[in-house]
């Protein structure tokens, strides 16, 4: 793994981990009213395809901080569907 | 362009247009108390890092994407500043 792959790695930790400040901020106030989840849907679903690209091209820092953005952002999508029924 | 190179366009469209929906709908209502500022922040400054990373990979879908994702990633966090002050 050289520089650019380290560099590569930060750039979707930042990204990835970005979701975390909203994931807890919606557990604590149960409040999504102001919440897209058109966003947080389409975002997911191209999540998931950045996975399948980054398996094509055998991009290892693609594949993994997208894989774990997929996670981060499926569970945005379930806390604004359960939080929106309430 | 390959048929790969199509795929990481499609994914970057998909994560790109996907913020769209949010920004139409904090334009809309003014509302932002439930949407996270750090979210946006570290985002923002997450796509910034993956301009560089594509630029240093010479990966076109990358740049492409990440940069557009940036700039409405960047509405974003000056929409929250601006309606939260409000």
């Amino acid at each position: 793994m050289n520089y650019v792959d380290i560099l590569g790695l930060f750039a979707g930790a930042c990204v990835t981990i970005s979701v975390i400040p909203q994931i807890v901020k919606v557990y604590k106030t149960k409040k999504v009213r102001a919440i897209s989840l058109k966003m947080f849907g389409t975002l997911t679903f191209g999540l998931a395809v950045w996975i399948v690209y980054g398996i094509l091209k055998s991009d290892l820092p693609i594949i993994i901080t997208n894989s774990v953005s997929f996670c981060f952002n499926l569970t945005m999508v379930y806390f604004i569907i359960y939080y929106e029924k309430e």
